[in-house]
């Protein structure tokens, strides 16, 4: 931290400048790993209200790992059906659905919205959990430097910025729409619609702050600096793309309406235009608007005065829209007006020293409920691998994963959205209404296990061992290198507990060794689970074992990979006992690792666990099989038990070898 | 509050002493209703670790409503199955079981195990989210003085009670056993086993304070303050019953032992005796163990030494009874001794104006992991009662319904306590084993419903009323006068997002008026749903509507009586607006009320909510029928669409009529 005098020096291993969902999820591994960092933002408090709300499938899942699941679930809302209302012949509105918008058996979770305000409140506070690493707010960088001569020396800083703390006149609370902020209701927030764990951060506000100056060096530097970074422009990478000549209003309400659906998700169309109605919590709707259409022929690269926008606009047009029903409201939690534009950098790094996230290299439409989802989750990538890499326990060579893996998902995120705007600005529906919902229902479904995260797409890499051709996958359909591990409910051996794996495969920081040891009764199969576990133990002539063969983070985890066993033995069949010590280590204060042994089995109190994992998998009950999940849950390894060679090669190209190791 | 002098006198309506988990349940309705009141401690601070630990099912449903349900499950650990461990003919153990130890389809929640210190957090965190209502801690009351004449004047203060505020040297932090601490291990506090938001309240404990003193005079007192409660002295009533032989020792431990179910509910037997296995969140493991028989001959009323108790005793004695398993450990994160006492007061309340909860009331053996649960549903019980007197809304009449049914219940619990305990402490098991199981299984079957709060035995009175003979239920099987309210999970009609019935009948204060709509896709129920409607909307000739025929507490809500509807046709052949208005009204700025009309259809996203919850209380799908829920989801009346003049005669012996109602 720097002194309370005027200027300074210091230095840090990791700067990330922007606190908002990339920014805090990059700095939790930060947290979590016992990584020396520091994140900064140039306003004076966390965001409140408005802003983003939608949270996929995936999202869910990462919170769950990180241990706040339970909140959102307590507060959000579900938005798993959604309806489009079209004209109907008599010129009124008629509803065409519920259409499911997405799988709802892949995952333990459903599509949510909440408030970007609250997910940066249980960022904060896991962050909090782990680590005395703060925000510092009201701080802006001022200049960079970038030694690129230092480069590969793993101990150098080469990359120094100036920060400057602001005072009191010069911060300020986050606005309208992020960085260009246009005028926003007025700040109206009170003790009504504000949660009691905000509210304390707010009243914090007022604190002033003294104007310092403060030169950082730093080994990498993160840009979560939204649509206009600062950081990107630094290191002089463009944002390609255009703007659409429509113009949108987002409006946050309490309605007072007698549309049937205004507690739905969904759209409605008619000859006015079309809107997205968008349920959320504390009695909440939000309503995508288009308000106004720029001439298309001199579109490009207008900037169009948003301050000409109103929220009496805004309504306006939606109960254009709406009509016949009524539409009306009292209470406006926020609201704001923006262009759609699709805009993406070229590439997310320079020289994987500099890594930029979430808006700062993509921006789009708000439309499609993925914005905060894809920042989020590319801070979740980029965090992980900057954390082990400082942390010295894993090869800088993964970092360049980070553009090839979130790059082009970012592309497929602007198809998406250029898909699915398209929609909502053509001018009018085609034949008075179903073709439209065709339409609809077809994009969202071409694009549902990307948008919920379902599917990552993450490339072949040091961290994805892709399989060289088309052959059937090693182990099951389900298990794809470079895919999410499927989320399954298991049962704990020890004690009978059950727990979905998104909870089990814990954000810490550490690498899976998952052993799906199959049926253990097997006498042939049991043999084959104790032959990898003396490889485990090292007791395999000329093998290590992948547990003592690489460094370790001090303090945190005795090894970097943590071996997980899941049986499909019947859980009252099995004992904890019956698995090799290895798998399930002694440890002299804390005893017997309970938490290792997991079950496929049903369970007569909680139907969620119903015995189907290996199913689900596509693995043989009997057989199993190995592989190793990266900190992220993506699984990185497939393979037999008899492939040590073979894991051992992915897990050297990924690891640290441990000095004493051998 | 007091002034900073040294000597003051103050006015409140609620006097609660004693913040455990039955004085912070009083003291959550005294927040939520908004009602005047303070609530004192002798201790420091909470509790952090030990103590108590067993959480049923009811006390979990009650959690729902207040709304920290979610956490509990987070941190808890679930146990349903137990089993019993007993000599088997070679001198070893083995296993019988495992058997359910509780109903699992009866609740959306499982009997858990978690730490006495977590819900005292999470019940400090709901009160301050509703009030401001804080514990005053290092806080003892010194006199009391009772006005016998002034016990009918409803404005009166009747109680004199001498506070006085500890100097630094007097407070203790919760040590050992309740009130009666041993000796317990070095406090040992650290952030390894306290979690952050604890650590802040442990932080303030070193805050000095002055000490002084304060003459408060209050409407009511109840005492919450254990064992030795000083408030039930006061009022003269005794604890009535015995101590039995038996010393127990209590251990927290984190286990190391080669014992197979360590981390599993149940209890092993050898001819050393037997112990309790309760496995716990954070790796802990809870052992009960009968560690010294004070001679039977002479045990009524001798003060065993419990300081002769050391944890080296307890871990020699699960040694022996656990052989041939080893067993050791190295982290205690608490301990006690105590001595088995089964002692009841006759009465819990003085004149309906001092009330006695919890310990204070019954003691009995922690062993059958229902003192806390008791305790706490004790202060549920109570403190809506008071709270609504308090607030002019109920009629005082009903303060005599916390006797008469916390009472019986006490007596019921020392009633299970005698039959588990006693199963512990035959000298050996008949038979070499097997009949000990079948003994345990048989108590633990007979008092499950009782025990997990299923039934709750409350008899008729003004808040009760109960059918006069033995017909058969007015409406279902499932819907008792004097039970709980059986949970079932809906569909919200307006967003189809689901919810249990016992988050959405939330404990705020307020009376429901259930209306089970039945199919109201059938003309005939349809008519009978609006001329219930044209009811409550007061369109009946001479009946005055229940919604505004009683005061409510200003600021809260407009009626203390909230009508839910539920209904049985399918969720997509019904609308929001398909019922009348007065069952979803409209408020010119929160607009419809959305949260009043659900719908008991299955949901494709969510398994729980299967539709069958008409099949659960036993009513006729399309019919339907009328019931009263209690605040504390208790029914308090059933009955046909047309009992009008029945329902209304129950709410008027309740509530209070409005100054302005007719």
């Amino acid at each position: 931290m720097a002194e309370d005098n005027h200027s300074s020096e210091s230095h840090t291993d990791v700067l990330i400048i922007g606190a908002g969902p990339s920014g805090l999820m990059a700095a939790y591994w930060m947290a979590r790993c016992g990584v020396r960092a520091r994140i900064i933002d140039k306003n004076s408090t966390k965001v409140f209200t408005g802003q983003a709300d939608g949270l996929r499938i995936r999202t869910l899942e990462i919170f769950d790992s990180i241990g706040f699941q339970h909140r959102v679930q307590h507060e959000g809302h579900v938005a798993v059906e959604a309806n489009f209302w079209v004209p109907s012949p008599d010129g009124k509105l008629f509803r065409q659905g519920p259409f499911c918008s997405s799988k709802v058996n892949e995952s333990p979770f459903h599509n949510m919205l909440l408030s970007q305000g609250r997910i940066e409140r249980f960022l904060i506070d896991s962050i909090k959990e782990h680590s005395d690493l703060e925000v510092e707010r009201g701080v802006i960088a001022e200049t960079f430097e970038y030694d690129e001569t230092l480069n590969d020396d793993p101990i150098a800083y080469p990359i120094t910025v100036k920060l400057r703390t602001l005072g009191e006149n010069e911060v300020n609370s986050p606005g309208g729409s992020g960085g260009e902020s246009p005028q926003s209701v007025p700040s109206g927030l009170d003790r009504s619609n504000i949660l009691p764990d905000d509210w304390d951060d707010l009243i914090q506000k007022s604190r002033s702050q003294q104007t310092k100056t403060e030169t950082v060096k730093t080994k990498y530097l993160i840009g979560c600096d939204g649509a206009h970074s600062w950081t990107r422009k630094q290191v002089g990478i463009p944002l390609e793309g255009s703007s659409t000549d429509h113009i949108w209003g987002v409006i946050d309400v309490i309605p007072v309406t007698d549309f049937p659906d205004i507690r739905r998700l969904g759209t409605v169309t008619n000859a006015a235009g079309t809107i997205l109605v968008i349920p959320r919590e504390r009695q909440l709707v939000r309503l995508y608007v288009p308000v106004q259409v720029v001439d298309a022929a001199s579109n490009a690269n207008i900037r169009f005065n948003r301050s000409s926008i109103t929220p009496e606009m805004i309504k306006e047009r939606v109960q254009a829209i709406l009509k016949p029903y009524t539409f009306d409201y009292k209470i406006c939690d926020w609201w704001t007006a923006y262009q759609i534009g699709q805009r993406i950098a070229p590439t997310f790094t320079k020289d994987d020293r500099v890594f930029l996230a979430g808006d700062a290299v993509h921006t789009h439409s708000p439309k499609v409920g993925l914005g905060m989802n894809m920042s989020m989750q590319d801070g979740f990538n980029i965090g992980w691998k900057v954390a082990l890499v400082v942390a010295g326990v894993a090869n800088p060579a993964i970092l360049s994963t980070y553009n090839t893996e979130r790059q082009i998902l970012a592309e497929m995120l602007l198809d998406f959205d250029r898909h699915w705007s398209g929609l909502f600005t053509e001018n009018r529906p085609p034949e008075g209404g179903p073709g439209k919902t065709e339409s609809m229902v077809k994009v969202v479904e071409s694009f549902e296990d990307f948008a919920d995260g379902l599917k990552a797409f993450y490339g072949a890499s040091p961290l994805v061992c892709k399989l060289d051709n088309d052959q059937d996958p090693i182990l099951g359909y389900g298990l794809v290198p470079g895919e999410r591990f499927p989320p399954v409910k298991l049962r704990k051996q020890a004690d009978g507990n059950t727990q979905w794996t998104t909870r089990t495969f814990e954000s810490d920081g550490r690498f899976r060794l998952v052993i799906l040891a199959g049926d253990v009764r097997d006498a042939t199969q049991k043999q084959r689970v104790e032959t990898l576990s003396q490889f485990l133990s090292g007791q395999l002539k000329e093998k290590v074992s992948p547990l003592n063969r690489y460094a370790a983070i001090p303090g945190r985890f005795k090894s970097l990979i943590e071996v997980v066993t899941i049986h499909s033995a019947p859980w009252n069949e099995t004992e904890f006992f019956d698995f090799p010590e290895i798998l399930r280590k002694l440890d002299p204060t804390m005893g017997w690792d309970y938490g290792k042994i997991w079950c496929d089995d049903a369970c007569i109190w909680d139907r969620d666990c119903n015995g189907k994992g290996y199913e689900k998998w596509g693995v043989d009950r009997t057989r199993g099989g190995v592989l190793i999940i990266r900190p992220d849950q993506y699984i990185g390894w497939v393979g037999e038990f008899e492939y040590i060679d073979e894991m051992t090669q992915y897990l050297d190209g990924v690891l640290i070898r441990a000095v004493c190791g051998q």
